[in-house]
């Protein structure tokens, strides 16, 4: 059952923030990726539903991204709200002109003003900094190096369609895993399943901070590092790549040095089990060549795709709980 | 009653252009308050209403502004117009390429293109020559150290909404005098009202320009020039704090020695009177600290609130006053 | 009748898009005339219609343009389209990142982010690249010096709703006939129809490239390069003035001496046929004086009224083509 604050007393949320990945338990995770098939079933039928209608999403994007922008832009017109949005909000915004983060979240959530607060930001803990003091729901769409969770949700949205389940299965995460906030936040979601196992393939340069690793083995979650990429291809269900990202990078030679090692061709590709896929949370450079896009296992594409609908589902939970509920109750095939 | 131009003859525009503050008579103001209180009842029911379905409200920022941005941008859409949002104006439209803003007024005033335009542009008098091109209303969203109407009169709104009238008031306006075009404006809606009377509170070197008090001489309001907050905050029952404004400030030593004299806290809270309230116009950086924010005195965020509503009674009377005054007629609880 | 894929098999496009001016058939222009004009009809009765309910229009914008975006979101708006708005692209989107415009025009063609597209990017060929691989309708909004199909659209529009025709007509282009881009575009539209006289009147060190010439003669369009534009007045029924471009000038030397040689003014009207028309497609610097706004000659504000219009048609026979023949088997004063 879909209760409004389903996803916990995270922090003694007021409102039902999306502030990390953490916050989200196994059971909700379940509960929002049927939701998510629901919705996408719906949309194959109608292009839009008004089941937002009245509300007011603000995306403020401090921080370049044209796909998290679009795609909470899609998924909010989708169900019939409206959008503000306020791109380059950090040379815009009144932050510029030395308004603390707590102020703006009062101001940008005000009684009239936003339903809902979609926050881009480059710095780590903003979101959350904001989510205290902002008087309506507010996701975090990316702070920095720290957490980006709906791309989290939407990487296991992904694996969990393919596969019906996440228990068991074989990831490996390759590339650029020192800075790689997607990476950080998929192991976080991937240790509340059981029997996972996570290979880290990359160089030793950007290996895998110890938090996540001593996270993992907490949960129980059974973790490898390695170097070779090929020698893990054929163990997989999937193949998670990285953009090694040169923004991380003071020194340019260690970017040159490390960046292109792992690329995926069609020589990787006839290395994976027959129905192994390649994700990757995009843009990518060259880490992926252009010959594997028509490979019948690259999913990457369709991960950004179910990206709209993951967050559709969000938005509906928190701002019309009681329809993501109705879409619950009913069967998946007349869920239209 | 409220007439399609019913802020009267104003330079003999066309249309019902808001470009500077002064323009607005008494009982205007009073009319216009009356349904802005109207629209919040309807509100508070409703997320959402179609009053201005079938308009387009086009916002052409040329200065960085969130908060008018999205104010604007809730007040049309929460009426039911769409919004075509043009953010970074500056750099971004033909004006950059050596346009005439007369001819970009012509512009984006096409038959199909815009009903309404709000523009913010950091020239003095820039609204005004758009004004006198535009082919739809247009409303001044800022013009650079010029005017801010919709910000004058939402602080009036507030003053209003909070003591059930203006006549007789007793107002101290802090610090930033001399640069702060929301005190210019705001004291010229003041000066059509009976009885007021200002405290000018700032250091010698940014205090209030002559033309603004001999035009409250004029118009027999009562004002006076002083230094000491402490002695002013007992009498008063609004103090409107200013940000002491670096953008406007050549030599930054001499920013540096002004800024942070008039810091309100809690010491300054407790010398006023008991339903003396704070209003700030908002980016705050440290002139208000952070302990007022929870004092029963404290407006500043409901100030920020009330702008969105204020802008959307323009906003309906500019584009459908058939609805304004049937609204005017109803009675308050019967709104919705 | 209006088909789904109307402009035929350019380049064995999958969808309707725009790319180059030279896609449209004469046929299809003229269907694409009355269909536009029936629309404007309708407009004029109401301001809005829902004929594109359900559908997203991405405008993705690289390079600015005020006038093209709106256009482009007024168009959609009208038509009951919602908008997402990315503009300044350059910096913003993943691309900035590295990212190909490949991967671009796939993610946000994104099956459920966009029902359409619209670029404008700096280089020549972006759009067509883009097209190849979008995986919705990519509307051409200006690729740097190379194509802008919707701008020289609107051109040939303004000529035919003034003339009720096009065959037959003298039309004089004037000014950058080297970097215009809307000029090339307009000549390629021309070459379509019979009996068309183009004079061409430019200084030397800006004239028209020698592939247009080469081929209007291929097409039997009669065409003349001249320097007098005094000369040319007086014979033509439109002239077509343009801004000298500043920004594809490196040498300002240069710059400074072609421009302001053509400058259209009250006695050059004066040399004009009775219902010869100047249009420009601005911005405008100085090469059309401001005496010449009221002159009954001046129609480049119509005609940039009328870039709304057409972009609606464009749309509406690429989301919703039922409704588009519909709309032509109306007479017209039944369209609404």
């Amino acid at each position: 059952m879909i209760e409004k604050k389903w996803w916990g007393d995270y922090e003694k949320i007021k409102f039902p923030h999306i502030v990390a990945s953490q916050q989200f338990e196994r059971q909700q995770l379940e509960t929002l990726f049927k939701l998510t098939a629901k919705i996408e079933d719906v949309l194959e039928k109608e292009r839009m539903v008004n089941w937002l209608y009245g509300n007011i999403v603000t995306l403020m994007f401090w921080q370049p991204s044209t796909r998290t922008f679009s795609s909470f832009a899609a998924a909010s017109v989708r169900l019939g709200a409206s959008i503000i949005p306020i791109l380059d909000a950090g040379k815009f915004s009144s932050h510029a002109k030395g308004e603390s983060l707590q102020d703006t979240a009062i101001v940008m959530s005000g009684r009239w003003k936003s339903d809902l607060i979609v926050v881009r930001h480059p710095e780590i803990g903003s979101a959350r900094s904001m989510a205290k003091y902002s008087r309506c729901p507010l996701f975090n769409g990316g702070d920095g190096p720290g957490q980006h969770p709906t791309q989290a949700l939407l990487d296991l949205y992904t694996i969990q369609k393919e596969y019906g389940k996440i228990d068991g299965l074989k990831i490996a995460m390759v590339g650029d895993l020192l800075y790689s906030r997607t990476v950080r936040s998929l192991c976080y979601l991937l240790s509340k399943f059981d029997g996972v196992k996570i290979f880290f393939v990359s160089p030793e340069s950007i290996r895998m901070k110890d938090d996540i690793k001593e996270h993992l083995t907490e949960n129980k979650i059974d973790w490898k590092e390695c170097t070779d990429l090929k020698e893990v291809a054929p163990k997989v269900s999937v193949i998670y790549q990285t953009r090694i990202q040169k923004e991380y990078f003071s020194d340019i030679k260690e970017y040159e040095e490390v960046r292109g090692i792992y690329i995926i061709n069609n020589n990787i590709i006839k290395l994976l089990k027959d129905d192994g896929i390649i994700m990757h949370p995009l843009p990518r450079i060259d880490e992926i060549a252009y010959e594997v896009d028509k490979s019948p296992n690259a999913r990457y594409f369709e991960q950004a795709d179910n990206g709209d609908v993951v967050r559709m589902a969000l938005l509906l939970v928190a701002l019309n709980p009681t329809k993501a509920e109705e879409l619950m109750a009913m069967p998946l095939d007349k869920a239209a």
